[in-house]
């Protein structure tokens, strides 16, 4: 397990450095228009990049849940190794895609989060298929991962 | 740990499909109100639903945090298998009571908020407990658990 | 492992009840300034308070990933066994200093904050070596922690 999981670990380490940019981002616009702390209201292009690094915090922790239970749990019953890492790739470029979007304009934003979305909806179906499995496995002595090798 | 785990693993992802659906909820009452983003001000009826989504997300790394390592650390020492998990499930059902209840007034918010906090901290003292019966165990050699079942 | 975890879970929890601290002081003072929910402005007492909770909360899932992909992988292949727990007891020093300076003033959170960013770097580092030289040993069976040891 040792080696799907440091393929997670990377793909989260990576994903936290980019919510640190977009931290990070968010305060060269708040000093450009000289809007100082603790106020979160001003100019419209401050306005969507603050709310576009927020929107990206709400969902940080649901996709840490979602890219862990389904490489995790997925990994072990499927032969399909690194495709919850993958995903996680998938998802801080859409991320980019949303932030950066954002920052253009209101609607430039929508591309980038419904493929997020997207995303997030795979990883939560492998999640399900992984953890459904082992239940099965568990409680009705049922090896789905054998029956897709021989399934008479 | 591999049953634990996987229980605790579907209780995480099945509350943070309930954080994705009230994020969805977010987005239909923006719609409905018309109220254009980046803007996170409009009538009271949004602003209650934004700010229980808000809270709901405020609380959430706190519950996972603790729920895994109550779920871990006490389930190693103790027999009670699936009392984390459960607690969990309880949690899940608090924040909808909350959330519901906040989307009709701001008072009847209060109840789910009483209960979430009620379980959060149980989730805290057993994993206070878990992790400090291990530490005993490891610097002063004494096993708890093993005291619990054959005192003298 | 289970004993660098528990050290790594009990940094967590102890983070975890420092971020339900700081969520029941904004509830204090909302309710010293009568400031009903969903309103989140105010006073500009309230409005640091709520900044300064807000923006603990921003990073801490950040930290949580970090000290664990740390903890876990630098300490497999070197040997200073709780860097990563001390680290992450720092960081909990640094965001105490950080939101009660914020709730004297807006500079005094100045300290606290780049304090916070520094630990966190650190624990990225020592997570990027810790998963970069499990990735050496994999791909490339090239052994960090063993040359160390014995270079020639």
């Amino acid at each position: 397990m040792a080696e799907i999981s440091s393929l997670l670990a990377a793909v989260s380490l990576l994903s936290a450095c980019q919510q640190g940019y977009f931290a990070f981002r968010v305060g060269r616009v708040r000093s450009k228009y000289k809007i100082a702390p603790p106020a979160v209201t001003g100019p419209l292009e401050f306005e969507r990049i603050f709310r576009a690094q927020q929107n990206c915090l709400e969902f940080y922790t649901i996709f840490i849940v979602t890219l862990w239970t389904a490489g995790w749990y997925f990994h072990q019953d499927f032969p399909m190794v690194d495709l919850a890492a993958c995903l996680g790739l998938l998802y801080i470029y859409t991320r980019h895609k949303y932030f950066w979007g954002y920052a253009e304009a209101a609607e430039k934003r929508l591309t980038g989060f419904r493929l997020s979305l997207g995303v997030l909806t795979v990883l939560t179906v492998l999640a399900v298929l992984g953890i459904g499995s082992r239940f099965l496995d568990k409680y009705l002595d049922f090896h789905v991962a054998k029956k897709l090798k021989k399934p008479f």
